[in-house]
């Protein structure tokens, strides 16, 4: 573990020597930097509106979305300036939903406290969770977060799933039905109006999540400009929350008032938001058995929030995004328990890293980099095209570009890059030359743009939006349960553990069909019945996960099988499964075998230049989409065991389809 | 054109010394022809009973569900006892339904005929139209179909599918409403109640066409097994009428009675429905005027009718299907000409040839055969292997199977057999034989159980349907509706119009992605500006004659375009576009090139095999499935033009695409 605070010193040493830097480079990409400025606005703040909408029905108001878009604007200023990594958003999230809801039920069941003193007892639970958090911090926790593997991060992502498809159900069934605390003589909780605000529901729902998954795959679509394509696909579900508020307001205004329902939450300057700025004062008020109660909570809360905010931060820093600046896990748990301590003494819930949009900052940054680097090096070299000089010398040119934009190109990079265009077979050096032109875009490095203003001044925006809570207020709460469905279904594709679910119920004649597309190497390299005793085992567990969050008050300890399973994986699964499979199915990153049909990606670059109608632009951001999971992890692509042991051309290997029995006796 | 009579004496002759043999051929068959039966049946029921409400509503109930249905099992009896061809299969259709429209709103418009008298004049259209089938059949008319080319074709399946969606968005806006002659005071038509009816009408109809569009596609799922996923795309859309039926009675009792609204139709021994045996007496009332102005509309319901017949006929007897049996198209315009006359007469709306349902049923009764011929191969090639023979007497014992079986295989078909049995790389004797066995479902010739039994039963079955007209009634409305834009959407993919305006639409850059799925063969070979200014020259001309629908009397006339067409085809468009190029956009068949992703069909089956899981039966429907398009063409697959070109392996294929400069400019 190291002597204490040595983690902190270090962040703080390597991050203090960029803090400048981070600043001023921001400055140097001009007005660029709106895009992923308003792109990780939209995605961070939505959900958080809907988090809010989850709080107000669990808490009886309690807490809405203005405390929740407060927190996250707090939390993200705080972070952005002070914080260590940058690249990490922090937010609301569904774990805290939940936890303050188990919070709230026990007080509203407490004589002693009562629903009065939800917040105030809130805040002692928040006091013990930033002890524990600087504790943590102090004695270099985070270089335990490598334990928990795979199996456990995608356990947890899928209980998230399940509870947001929960909740979407909840919500839609609770849209047939009179919500408490209303008067249910009212003209529109009568039966027919009741009845009408739960169809209208189910089509806002169903066309909210139907458009926002379609409009998510915009990149890949075949009409449309490629400005309009890309703009679909990163505002897809904002859009589609506006399309289908629009929507709402169609019915004949012969509907009495109320139907459909919309978000109901108190202005930011109404008394009920205001309450939460004395809620310091009512802390005095809780019994002092409480407040040492207060720890059981808080113990479960310090583990959710070390698990979440490392994992979303290693996720925004992954090695293939060759980032130029250090880490700082140590030091941003510190400063999340500080953080955590204030929102605690505020009445607000708490902010931790989220994901995805931690990765999805990161990614949107290494695309607005691309494109900054690619129009100079193209610059410059059209202009050695011109000039008709020599390779040696369109080489230098590109070198020098690298070099003055700040990209520190490996040794490797470079030599790749040097192969590529100084490659021998040209004939006509002229017309070769233009062709460097084209490719080049292959050899452009990854980098990211790694600096605190994005993050500064979407936190700002959230912050802003809270003004605009009259405007929030128009969506219908359908949308939300409808976009609850969304980032249910949306966070699938990628959870390994749902795709070894699929598999166990693909019958074995057509299994040959996941091998034809792009599929993780397990697939291919372990027998299907090691595969199936593992996803069972999985399986298992997850349901006793899932159960635990429906006991009444002792649901409070869900995250406990979760810290479990570190020790489960590292005393029983070793004794059940070979290590080389375990290794396979559990591996630390997402490994995919490029199937068959999905060639390279040349050849359409290619033409889009040759055809020049469209901007390459958008053409980055595809790339980065099929590179990375859902959930923002990037994938390893391997080459497929069978096209490596086959050693043939590719010829050989396009009408060859492999039997998973073939695959599992090799 | 010939002497007259010379066609329908050829046709008698032809199919006359088959008679015997397509009775007993079927009786050969056993139990198995029932699959085929059921297929038909429900998928020529379903659109009918959809046009019987349709015909309801257009025509204040005059004619019904109840109607619809008897025509089509009175002629379907006929047909298939008396008819040349027997895998045609009759029903009333869409453009019968639009004629009768016409009659009908131009007789309540006529002081001289009223409501009252349109069954009367409707059976003096029929008796003209009976006329005038009947000179086509005698002078040889169906020497011309040939002129009726793919454009025109296309043109009216364009028109019908616009039809079927314009029907499904009346009929959902009509949820909303008071039906005509209906009491505006009863409860179920306040607003409160018609909202609520409209809104279940929007969910109803939507769930229809979602489901019933997904599941058929069922036989390419990866999860289930095979003949529960060949059982759905069988049967797809029937059992979700059958599934949404069900749904509909779920919502509260507290719902008042026709919320939903159901099917209207009298039952068939209900006066409403009696009154139609007795339309011959009221024709006398018909006034002599309009006894001869009934000319009109039966010039162009014949028309219709000798195309519509003529090309549903002959997709039947498409040349792939390689059928024994000769054709009968003309002798089956004399018969159409006789039905006509009977559904006059009787008060019914005629019945015709109908698509996709023809084709499909001789695609049903081609995977039967396959069936059963493939089950005696195999048993007979088995037994030479259990025995150690040689390869030569396996190729004797599969050649006896085939001769037995009646196949009649061409030369050609043996020699392909002959050299995939024979071929000389064999080591292993036994194995290897085995092998054979296993690739021996390749060379397996197509044939179709050409047999009268299978339309006689469906048509049968339609006319026991209407005696559970009480149970039809339970579909509510508006699943009809999406039932009609299911067929819409159905009947696009494969219309190479319809693919054609596509392409407008994509951006040149995502041409690509349309050459590495299959595609029909003119997008490699013709220039963009050719293929544009052709389907825009389509699309004006299709406008109009949609136009021409909407025109209140006039709007007869609507085949009249159509007809013209033939003119324009012969004279215009030669003088517009260079000869191969019109050919290639007007090929009389579909032909496609293979995408370069799309490999063959070999390994999936063999895994089968080796697989042992699955019945195989299954995958010969998949097969053929992919061979046809929705409206039953056989595609003609041709090698890539770009594949043969580079002659190169497979290999280098794989990650080569064309840019469409690419294309034209070869």
């Amino acid at each position: 573990m190291g002597t204490p605070f040595q983690g902190m010193i270090q962040d703080l040493k390597g991050r203090s020597q960029y803090y400048k830097h981070d600043w001023s480079f921001a400055a140097s990409s001009g007005l660029s930097i709106l895009a992923p400025t308003f792109y990780i606005f939209f995605a961070s703040a939505l959900p958080v509106i809907a988090f809010g909408e989850q709080l107000s029905r669990e808490t009886d108001g309690s807490l809405s979305t203005v405390e929740t878009l407060a927190s996250t604007a707090i939390c993200g200023i705080i972070h952005s300036i002070f914080g260590g990594q940058p690249l990490l958003i922090l937010g609301v999230a569904e774990p805290t939903v939940i936890m303050y809801t188990y919070l709230f039920n026990f007080c509203k069941n407490t004589p002693q406290l009562g629903a009065k003193l939800f917040l105030a007892w809130a805040g002692w639970v928040c006091i013990w969770t930033a002890l524990l958090l600087v504790l943590l911090a102090i004695f270099n926790a985070c270089t335990i977060i490598s334990r928990f593997t795979r199996v456990a991060s995608e356990l947890f992502g899928m209980l998230i799933t399940v509870l947001f498809f929960q909740e979407a159900i909840k919500g839609l069934i609770a849209e047939f039905r009179t919500p408490e605390n209303e008067d249910p003589s009212a003209k529109q909780f009568r039966f027919q109006w009741r009845y009408t605000n739960g169809l209208l529901a189910i089509i806002f729902a169903y066309g909210l999540l139907v458009t926002a998954l379609k409009s998510r795959k915009a990149r890949t679509w075949r009409y449309g400009t490629g400005w309009l394509r890309g703009f679909v696909a990163d505002y897809g579900a904002p859009l589609m929350v506006v399309f289908w508020t629009a929507v709402s307001y169609m019915p004949p205004d012969r509907l009495p008032e109320g139907v459909p329902r919309r978000l109901l939450c108190p202005l930011p300057w109404e008394p009920a938001s205001l309450y939460h700025w004395t809620v310091v004062k009512d802390m005095g008020k809780v019994p002092f058995v409480y407040i040492l109660a207060a720890i059981i909570p808080a113990l479960m809360i310090a583990g959710l929030y070390f698990f979440d905010h490392s994992v979303a931060s290693k996720m925004a820093q992954q090695k293939e995004f060759n980032l130029q600046k250090p880490s700082a896990y140590h030091y941003d748990i510190f400063l999340l328990g500080i953080m955590t301590l204030i929102c605690g003494l505020l009445g607000l819930p708490p902010s931790n890293g989220v994901l995805p949009q931690s990765p999805m900052h990161t990614k949107s940054l290494a695309v607005l980099r691309r494109r900054l680097m690619r129009k100079r090096v193209v610059k410059s070299a059209k202009e050695c095209v011109r000039l008709q000089r020599t390779r040696s010398e369109l080489y230098g040119k590109i070198q020098a570009v690298f070099i003055e934009m700040d990209a520190a190109p490996t040794v490797k990079e470079m030599e790749t890059l040097k192969k590529a265009v100084m490659k021998p077979d040209s004939k006509d050096g002229a017309k070769d030359n233009l062709d460097v032109v084209k490719n080049i875009d292959e050899y452009i490095p990854v980098r990211v743009n790694e600096q605190r203003v994005t993050n500064l001044m979407q936190s700002l925006l959230v912050g802003v939006s809270m003004l605009s809570i009259s405007v929030i207020k128009m969506i219908p709460t359908s949308v939300l349960w409808g976009y609850f469905a969304y980032m249910a279904i949306d966070s699938l594709p990628g959870n390994q553990f749902w795709e070894r679910i699929l598999l166990l119920f693909i019958t074995p004649s057509r299994r040959y069909k996941i091998l034809e597309g792009s599929h993780a190497s397990f697939v291919e390299k372990l027998p299907f019945k090691t595969i199936a005793a593992f996803t069972g085992l999985q399986l298992a567990y997850f349901l006793i996960c899932f159960g635990v969050t429906w006991i009444p008050v002792g649901g409070i300890l869900f995250p406990l099988p979760f810290f479990l399973l570190i020790i489960l994986r590292e005393r029983l699964l070793p004794r059940l499964f070979i290590h080389s499979h375990l290794q396979e199915l559990d591996a630390s990153e997402y490994e995919e075998a490029i199937g068959a049909p999905h060639g390279d990606h040349t050849v359409p670059l290619l033409e889009k230049d040759s055809d020049g109608g469209e901007s390459e632009d958008d053409y980055d951001a595809e790339i980065l989409d099929e590179m990375t999971t859902n959930r923002g992890e990037l994938k390893l692509r391997t080459i497929s065991f069978h096209r490596k042991h086959r050693g043939g051309g590719a010829g050989e290997d396009r009408n060859f389809q492999v039997s998973p029995e073939d695959a599992s006796r090799t």
